[in-house]
């Protein structure tokens, strides 16, 4: 029998290597996009092309301009810079409960389509010092999701995936390539440019990935 | 010095209490609206005259036509009849964790602006079986947004407030017209139309409500 299985998807990395990771565990794949006027702006193109490259049945994308709207965050925030190294302590990148909100939606969709499990690519590792990614916060998450829907309810859970929370940036590249997960067609830079900068907290943490994976990140960056 | 309440207000009889409520316990209000292709759309129209009569600084409407598009609920999806009768179990009205996402939503705003506090009008005693208006789902909702922000790290934490979560719908009312609470300019029929039915699950409630705390519904109804 065919399960199913929600992906956030952004399009970047990690995610794109959550589809990679949920299929290999039999899941039939249904991604859902956040668009929320985020400077990267093109992950959501790419994420449009990770969903064809796994042939899914649908793919649903999700206007959430309210959080460009309300700001807080240089991802959304155009007077604010996108810092071009690592900070301490929260990050200006920071959006305000942004994996909260993109779980809550995810779950409600699982639930009208009978999904068993929703996959986030949320790492606390590599995981920038942002409050939602740590575990803590997804076991809550997930006791609140069983506890708000029909599923809970009625026993049939829905499961909070989080297959990359102790891995590394290194590990994550190395699980990916193993399922042939289409790094080409990811990006991850937070400009959001045609190439990525290369200099972005976001770039150079998949940079050191894939260096210290023994491997050559396949898209381009500007000279 | 002033504190700061985000109120999700949905222009009903129950969030319009919890306006007269939080002003009374001495915050500012910051009303947000979400707009998700709800049959009661009037409802919208209603919230933005509430929050006119409380002279809010700002007023947040969020279009989430995601929560339409997925389907899955009588109130958003015109191929289901609305019941015109109290049912056993979880509605055919309910809307998948629909209180989950817009307390998340909300968390988010309340982080962005320095609130401390969250209103929500569910209540547990005419709760129509909705999963998402239990209390074990409102505190397991608040610990997931206080691991989820800045504020709950930070150690300033943001309260969700439920002051109607174990009253019926009488005592909401009595509570409401103690305070002044426009009733006149709310709305709670699942139809929408320019005067309430008075026969679906939400207008039979309020109807009650009325009747029971010797007062009169101030609306209008069909003949």
């Amino acid at each position: 029998m065919s399960k199913k299985a929600v992906i956030v998807l952004s399009g970047g990395l990690d995610s794109t290597t959550c589809m990679g990771i949920a299929k290999a565990e039999g899941y039939d794949l249904y991604p859902i996009t956040f668009h929320y006027g985020q400077r990267h702006n093109r992950e959501v193109e790419q994420a449009i092309e990770v969903g064809k490259y796994y042939g899914v049945a649908d793919h649903r994308i999700v206007d959430l301009t309210f959080l460009k709207d309300i700001g807080g965050s240089a991802l959304t925030d155009e007077t604010l810079d996108v810092p071009t190294e690592t900070e301490e302590g929260i990050p200006v990148t920071y959006v305000p409960a942004r994996n909260m909100i993109f779980l809550a939606l995810a779950s409600a969709y699982a639930e009208v389509i009978g999904a068993t499990a929703v996959y986030t690519g949320v790492s606390a590792v590599d995981y920038s010092g942002y409050p939602d990614c740590r575990p803590e916060f997804i076991h809550s998450m997930e006791e609140t999701i069983n506890l708000a829907t029909k599923a809970g309810v009625t026993g049939k859970n829905i499961l909070v995936k989080t297959p990359l929370i102790n891995l590394s940036k290194k590990e994550t590249i190395e699980a990916g390539l193993s399922l042939n997960v289409p790094y080409e067609l990811t990006t991850s830079c937070y400009n959001g440019k045609e190439s990525a900068c290369g200099k972005c907290d976001s770039c150079l943490l998949r940079l050191k990935g894939f260096k210290e994976a023994g491997s050559f990140d396949p898209i381009a960056y500007e000279n």
